[in-house]
């Protein structure tokens, strides 16, 4: 345990020591590097491929379930799919180096700010072995180095995955050691990670809620941290019902296992009458279970095909992923304002209005990553938000709000040009 | 214990709930409330003053040094400053509702930013009285709830300039529970205050490196900390030596005692016969020590009336706070920046040149919150950089870095204006 302590300590100051050339490389060197990967992957096919079953036999051989098992499979199509995301990447525009709000003082001195990497990152996932490959091509693309720690249940993808990535930055002249892999999946050794704030700037969890929470708990360093959302559509008195059809059916039903789907659907009692058979219909057609408060339930007791139960005080602010949706009548906004600011989670929330007022306070009043007007929730994300790419939605308020792109990675330093002027 | 840490609980759900409605509060709303804090304070001048002395009786009882005791002093003249600086906090722009980086997507989507409060921050400070109201004026200007936390120092001030900054905000028509105050000054109460990371969005720890480490290591919640400076001036071969004997002096004398000034100074073997005893000269009338490097010292060991002595290897990278400098000869500029990279705190970092290209390299190869070329690193700082007023001035990479002043305690949130946008 000892002597894998001290490498994890070793790994970081590589990092760190790595970082700083990495800091000033130019964007085609930078470029040059994840062209390469994305290369040096396909190149390696046969390669990845059998490391990527030995993670699915042993995956089986534990009993792991089909579902879970499928986000674990790299096959020729996925990794076609992973090198065309790295070669996207590379063809986004370089966020180091702008110069902002720059102004002269009174004095001459010319004072502004030039956006420069984070540092070294050090990502803590689960699963899915692309995030191996995406998470060191945003870090590189923004100047960062990485430390990229996976689970053990795509160990052997993600292993000869970080061999590549650190050959082919090699081969394109930047420092491999910019890229550290932590091979040795104790979590002890996550603990003691977390804890070298001098070598490590940013910590990103990516996983389930237990993973988030006991990175924020246990890091000495600071953290961004997303991924939970419990989503609400609110449908005014003066909603288009098509719309409100359209867009709860939407934020529902397109990919319910995701964060910024749809968990509680909140209906103003004027249009309950209409509106909720509507939607049930639909979703009854999709599967959806609704679990409703009194008032809903009655409107949708003889709704024909409708999967109905009624909410427990439980439903109010869970994050479902799956066809799961909480449905309660409210006497007014503001009754809907309350009960978002109760139960949301601060990720994304949606109002169906046509009245022009009832849209202004609910952009202003909800407090919340992303906040819309008759859109659907399902669009909070990087590339639908225009970022290209993203690492993550941050339901935090620090540093980065929402999806986090490449510029999200990044932090600035002030620069100042004097010519000799001495404080009085 | 147990009743205190429910209070403890208690103030940040009402800092929590009061946060909401000033986070739309307008901006008049919330200038009348500074501008009534100030007056409040100068109004009630006898009570302050009273509960000043007391503190001021029970520091020196307790055998206060006179330079600590001076800094919780709060006599009429300085009353007066504070109510002035909460008049130029209110006169400063509104940082919140400002709209950026709204554009239109293919789909019709209109997707952009807008600029909100944090939310509830948490202070934990230290001694002077002042920073009670600095930090709640600019937390209520920003539109954020703030819970007070100084130390037991200053209990009798702190305890007195809360209770009227809360019935100034009240009588604006404000909540009053947007401003809490911890009287007990227990440290367990704080380490339980670093764990609402429900309630509390940012931790701001504005002392000593204990304090700051304390918070650091114990916050479940974001903290944006800095104040430590080791900072550096490096003197290029090709520096004017007016200009460098100038930012030399300027950078440790002018005011020892802050983060911003100068601690090391390295000087290019080129120029050190020449420049170091003229800014030796200069020091000598001033009390600077120089702890110098074997270079410098056979430079230095015949310059008249100078305090010389050799620097030991604890010298480098360490904050004097005092009129002490380390001086190191250094062979290029290479040299410079890699003594910079191990042992600066990146904080502030200056080089005096004429030449162009070292000027271009020292910007862009520091990493530290400010990057200065020929100017005295006295000049980090809020008002100096343009911000109007300062919170602190933050040596971390994540959020803010550098002089922190209102914008730097907001966020932002995704807006969308949609017209029944679902995903495809």
């Amino acid at each position: 345990m000892e002597k894998a302590l001290l490498e994890i300590e070793e790994k970081a100051r590589l990092a760190r020591a790595a970082s700083r050339p990495l800091s000033y490389a130019s964007s085609a060197q930078k470029d040059a590097a994840l062209k390469n990967i994305a290369r040096c992957l396909l190149d390696n096919e046969p390669a990845i491929l059998e490391a990527n079953l030995k993670d699915q036999n042993e995956a089986k051989a534990s009993g792991m379930l089909p579902a879970m098992l499928d986000r674990l499979i790299i096959d020729q199509s996925r990794l076609e799919g992973i090198a065309k995301d790295t070669f996207a990447i590379a063809a986004l525009p370089d966020p180091v180096g702008e110069i902002f709000d720059m102004n002269t003082m009174p004095n001459g001195l010319i004072i502004g700010k030039k956006r420069v990497p984070l540092g070294v990152i050090a990502a803590i996932y689960e699963s899915r072995p692309n995030v191996t490959v995406d998470i060191a091509s945003l870090c590189l693309k923004a100047g960062n180095a990485v430390i990229l720690r996976g689970g053990k249940e795509t160990i052997h993808s993600n292993t000869i995955l970080a061999k590549l990535i650190r050959q082919a930055v090699e081969q394109a002249g930047l420092p491999k050691e910019a890229v550290q892999f932590i091979e040795n999946t104790d979590r002890n050794l996550v603990n003691h990670l977390l804890k070298l704030s001098d070598q490590i700037d940013l910590v990103i969890p990516r996983g389930g809620a237990g993973l988030i929470s006991y990175v924020k708990q246990n890091s000495f360093i600071p953290v961004v941290a997303g991924g939970i959302g419990v989503v609400h559509v609110y449908v005014d008195a003066d909603a288009k019902v098509t719309d409100a059809v359209n867009i709860a059916y939407n934020s529902k039903v397109q990919r319910p296992t995701v964060c910024n789907a749809m968990d509680t659907l909140l209906v103003h009692k004027d249009i309950a009458p209409v509106f909720l058979p509507a939607v049930a219909a639909e979703w009854s057609k999709a599967g959806v279970e609704i679990r409703a408060d009194e008032a809903a339930l009655k409107i949708l007791e003889n709704t024909f095909g409708c999967k109905l139960i009624p909410a427990t005080p439980d439903d109010w602010g869970k994050e479902f992923l799956a066809l799961i949706a909480a449905v309660k009548v409210v006497d007014s906004l503001d009754e809907a304002l309350s009960h978002i600011a109760r139960y949301g989670s601060g990720h994304t929330e949606s109002i169906v209005t046509q009245n022009y007022t009832s849209s202004q306070r609910f952009l202003n009043e909800v407090d919340a990553a992303a906040v819309m007007v008759n859109a659907s929730t399902r669009f909070t994300d990087g590339s639908q938000f225009g970022l290209g790419a993203e690492l993550g939605i941050s339901t935090q308020k620090m540093h980065a709000r929402g999806p986090m792109g490449l510029k999200e990675i990044t932090s600035y330093k002030w620069i100042v040009y004097g010519s000799g002027q001495i404080r009085g």
